[in-house]
């Protein structure tokens, strides 16, 4: 019987454990982000009629570069995000992890350095480190704020290639302003005058947010790119569909590392069908924002700190132990989110119903928390 | 207007083109070695079924590890490829590409190397460069077959960490026989005491072959990876499901570097929808090799070179200049592939149809050139 220790893997690898989320089967699950409305009817009909169409070429390779795709998430950017963009700046894959795994093989890489403002969507720095990237752990403020004099003396003195903006921040729920972008964007640029440095604003959960989208920054910053997902605003976590919004030249680089024929027929054919659909599914996420506002406001009710959430999922605390309430969570059947930092616990917006049962769950636990402190 | 060369991008990566075909509108495209038949009505119908019914739970993340999907894989290799495997012997990802990708994060990589015997397919070299692999171009016998004691004296030489055997290989059709592989297997291991090197059999074109699968090689064997794919014998080339087998630590390992969840929901449906209707499938595949025997035989009627064929392909030739060969057939109206090996052309086995459509205009091109030489 073989071990992965005694196979010839990487050794940075050894010892490692992969990454995800426990996966546990309990009442009410808000640790992934997850859109918790299905799809409506009419629009699982449409993805069926959609990639049973598509299953009638399947013997014959997708769009290499799909085109049709990134035409309608071309005109869905320009429809809601305050920059008019077409197919030539938008490139997809699978998921926003992919979109950023090709930005850093072709722009991060062996003898590269890319840098994020921790605590933050952990990929960042995964991804980086997989495609052997040295990844660069900035500061942030106490309030989870990008510390922006911190963080411009990090970029001048570090020099990356690569500049993550998580915005809202993952596990955080912290909106970045236009201002702190464009502040980290100079330094960049600054840091690396010939050619610049990339930065990537990371908007996956750009939809939930109380702010505009930064999209319209990308107009004449050559080197500034916006990723986004289907994921969470469009319900379809299981799709697996990401993309970024760029000038044309930096579709054009990542095509240079893209594996060819990367996004199969029928990923292409499901995103169009959801597509036609997004005024329903903007409605579910007005919703969710609402419920999200309801979350920070009966936590704080409770006597939690939240922090403030323009994302899908609110960070909140502080907790002596935040392991051991994830725990006592779970025993009352609510699984959350332990992101590692430290003192705070993340949950993502459910439903109403699961909302409320969280909320009674947190009621009791911290209840419990207190008693158990006093004693 | 920004360009590709005024972009932070890798230097390696400045002045270079994506990998693909040309995509052209012709009357027969027999280049990229697709399965010419459409999948069967009724299985197009249970895929819009099973692909409907996964988008009901779109809003979820997809089973990250795959497990039913693996399930099944295991069970049609058990069943087609001569030796018992069972999911935890299997892995699978977004097209073979993917698959050799993950191999190569987990065991190549930065200071590290891989070796292929040239020509062949030429995505080993090119994910190994975008893997930050050093690549090594390993030697040929002139008929293509691989020049053992060449290619064992190379492993000593190099003391690669990957090596790469492609059976049947593409572009040229050739099937490797089982003491080749172990004898590469072997120099492999001896040159790399410590922990071994790995092996990855590159079965992408295995249905095709006249001969059985290598998958029995990989008992005992826990750095001997086979690579498969849906793509030609399963006529799913617009699907993007490529596959492993190997011990169950090389399926962990993998998994320190995927990307979490990237197999979509509406990916794992459809290849589960495709392995219920193997028979018919597979059925389709012995019409592939009857034709492509007959295309070996009527292309040396003609008068051309042939490399024997073990694939759903032919190489043909030779022409004192493949490239002006290659318009020519254009011309007719049937595109194949220039895959750059010198002399030689690569054409997939199309339906009946198309064959006889490529026969005749070889034989039109052949007359021209021939006449053409003799002036």
């Amino acid at each position: 019987m073989s071990t992965i220790d005694s196979l010839p893997i990487r050794d940075e690898l050894r010892g490692k454990s992969p990454y995800g989320a426990p996966q546990l089967d309990v009442p009410v699950r808000l640790n992934t982000n997850e859109n918790p409305y299905p799809l409506p009817e009419e629009l699982v009909a449409r993805i069926g009629e959609r990639v049973t169409e598509a299953a009638r070429h399947l013997n014959r390779y997708p769009d290499r570069d799909a085109v049709e795709l990134r035409t309608e998430l071309a005109r869905y950017l320009s429809r809601t995000a305050g920059h008019t963009v077409g197919a030539e700046n938008v490139w997809a894959a699978n998921g926003s992890n992919e979109v950023i795994q090709q930005l850093l093989q072709t722009f991060g890489g062996p003898g590269r350095t890319a840098i994020g403002f921790e605590p933050s969507y952990s990929m960042h720095g995964l991804i980086s480190r997989g495609t052997g990237t040295g990844w660069i752990s900035g500061p942030r403020n106490e309030d989870f704020t990008i510390d922006v004099e911190a963080a411009v003396r990090a970029i001048a003195e570090h020099r990356p290639d690569v500049v993550f903006v998580c915005s809202p921040n993952n596990p955080t729920g912290t909106a970045v302003d236009e201002a702190t972008v464009l502040a980290l964007y100079e330094a960049a640029q600054a840091a690396r005058p010939e050619h610049g440095a990339l930065v990537v604003v990371d908007e996956a959960y750009g939809e939930f947010s109380h702010h505009p989208s930064l999209l319209p920054l990308i107009e004449g910053r050559p080197t500034l790119v916006l990723s986004r997902t289907m994921s969470k605003a469009f319900g379809a976590a299981g799709l697996r569909l990401g993309y970024l919004a760029a000038d044309p030249a930096v579709v054009d680089a990542v095509q240079l590392v893209r594996l060819p024929y990367h996004l199969s027929a029928v990923t292409q054919a499901t995103a169009l069908a959801a597509l036609e659909h997004t005024d329903t599914l903007l409605g579910y996420v007005e919703q969710l924002k609402s419920e999200r506002d309801r979350l920070v406001t009966e936590l704080r009710a409770i006597g939690c700190d939240v922090t403030a959430s323009d994302a899908n999922f609110v960070q909140f605390g502080r907790f002596a132990d935040a392991h051991e309430a994830w725990a006592a969570l779970l025993a009352h059947g609510v699984l959350v989110r332990d992101n590692g930092v430290p003192g705070w616990l993340r949950v993502s917006t459910g439903t109403p119903e699961e909302n409320d049962a969280f909320l009674e769950a947190v009621r009791a636990v911290t209840k419990d928390l207190k008693e158990k402190s006093e004693r």
